[in-house]
């Protein structure tokens, strides 16, 4: 029974996030679908992470297992086809191992967060970037974002729904880099707890409008305490860029 | 009688094109109802690029002239407000002398143009990207590009709607740029022929296909002859970044 690894991009602005669900359609349901039409085989896809509604994916990896054999580079294309005209594509397909596991077998997860810092709305860009509507103070909250890094435990930072067992997570990159009107965050750790990149984001940009002093994110992130975070950054500029194995 | 520059930012994919017209909404048309709704003021909206259907912007110019003074910011925001929610932004307004004419001001245009390599279609990107399923040689095509440089007869890559008085144009800067699964093309000249920019980008993909070694380039170039010109590439991979004065 082989397992096939897939790399997928998709635009999350009309779906209600990755995971199946009653209330909207899914980009794990429309992998499913195409792969139904593809073999008549109902299959589960499991992707590395589990993206909210309106969140983007230039990398998402999944993994499912059919009983039909295809070469990888037919999966791919009979997929893209299947998907057509839905926002989603399968960049890549390969057979893999029945020991890789999308989620578990990952190493890293890469995000990119996109802040639009300007008055005029965004027209390109609409549905792509958090459209803050002023200037902000990037080094400032470069220094408040380097606090957050290492092993910390990140209650402030996590949804109430959260299902992660423990609120104890490694943040091993967070960049604040100005470009153009943007501001762009990176942040890489192997995992991260449900909404931390959209309310760690959120937090600094208080720090960015100079209404916190960028010291004042260590302050937050000890108290473990939902209520110490900032209001949570909306999912139009999140991207989830790569996953690592 | 005041004169307003602005500065505009847009997705070209649902309009027929910058110039009003019969055949479907464009720019112009948007822009200039945003301006009524304004002032109750009909004015002509001249830009500094007719972009045809499909191409886009980041910092198209155009000025034009009311009757009533208003501070340049209130303009900016007040045609934001009214453009809503149509994929077209103000992102700058100032007011300028009578002398300042967008177009005839106007001492360089600089275009960019992406093309995605990859065989599977854009998900995040589509209609902002030509899709070219396979990879092509960048380098080639830079070779050849380059040979268009400095000020030549463009008549094999001009359209035959072209209205210029002259087929003779200088282009400036003409780059081939691979970034990730995409390369990049950017051509600055102080002004271009009808398709001037899609024209060469559809020849340099035939020498980056291998069809044509990039000597060939010149070649095609001085044959001055339509027929001597590849496919025009699609309008979708096409933005106009920034217009020099």
């Amino acid at each position: 029974m082989p397992r096939y690894r897939i790399t997928v991009e998709y635009d999350g602005r009309d779906y209600a996030g990755w995971q199946r669900q009653e209330n909207g359609p899914s980009i794990q349901a429309a992998l499913e679908d195409a792969i139904f039409r593809l073999c008549a085989e109902h299959v589960t896809v499991t992707g590395a992470g589990r993206t909210d509604a309106g969140v983007h994916a230039r990398g998402q990896v999944a993994h499912f297992d059919l009983q039909r054999e295809f070469p990888a580079n037919t999966v791919r294309d009979a997929l893209n086809a299947h998907l057509r005209p839905a926002p989603i594509a399968v960049l890549d397909a390969a057979t893999v191992g029945d020991d890789f596991h999308a989620r578990f077998s990952a190493t890293a997860r890469n995000y990119e967060y996109r802040m639009l810092c300007r008055r005029a709305p965004p027209a390109l860009d609409a549905g792509r970037v958090w459209h803050v509507g002023r200037a902000l103070d990037a080094e400032a909250m470069q220094t408040g974002a380097n606090l957050l890094l290492g092993q910390h435990d990140f209650t402030t930072f996590r949804a109430a729904e959260c299902q992660a067992k423990s609120p104890v997570k490694t943040l091993d990159v967070f960049d604040v880099r100005p470009m153009a009107s943007e501001i762009i965050f990176t942040a890489k750790a192997r995992s991260f707890l449900h909404h931390q990149v959209r309310s760690m984001v959120g937090t600094l940009k208080l720090v960015g409008e100079g209404k916190y002093p960028p010291n004042h994110m260590a302050r937050i992130l000890a108290a473990c305490d939902r209520t110490a975070c900032g209001p949570v950054a909306p999912p139009e500029g999140l991207t989830l860029v790569r996953v690592d194995y």
